[in-house]
């Protein structure tokens, strides 16, 4: 007689857990900055930019996000990584 | 006699390549905009924006970088990553 699989199969469910990896997921780009908003998107009223040049963070490691505090140095050193700011100049 | 070890120590030289991960190195960001350039910088003359509102990218991911052309969203949904442009608001 042949053997019956179906009703052996299991399902195991697929369980998504934002910032978790599962094996062979891409990385995050984004470890820790606003984790409890869905998508980080701020923005930039340009009439209120007062200085020549303003730097925004673009490696989502700045201690003063959306502003860029130069993490992205440290960031490069540790990775090999090569990114940088958005530079909004009056 | 004591055992010597100094002259049998061989030093492993520690290579560094850009893109290429150690095991342990923190993944990096940008897996391939411009990685010819040592930091990837854009200015953006601000007096130069003509819609009411111009995205730019900050996922590393966008076609038509530095601006966002909605790639954050596909990247969001294959890592449980939670990044957005930046908006510029004329
Ligand atoms: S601190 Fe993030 S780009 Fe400078
Ligand atoms: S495509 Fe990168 S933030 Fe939208």
């Amino acid at each position: 007689a042949s053997r019956q699989y179906a009703h052996n199969t299991r399902v195991v469910p697929k369980i998504t857990v934002k910032g978790i990896r599962a094996e062979g997921t891409p990385a995050t780009i984004n470890p820790s900055i606003r984790k409890n908003e869905e998508k980080v998107v701020d923005n930039v009223p340009i009439a209120e930019l007062s200085k020549p040049i303003t730097p925004y963070c673009r490696c989502w490691r700045s201690q003063t996000f959306p502003l860029c505090d130069g993490s992205h140095v440290k960031h490069n050193k540790a990775t090999g990584d090569n990114v940088g700011p958005l530079l909004l100049k009056k």
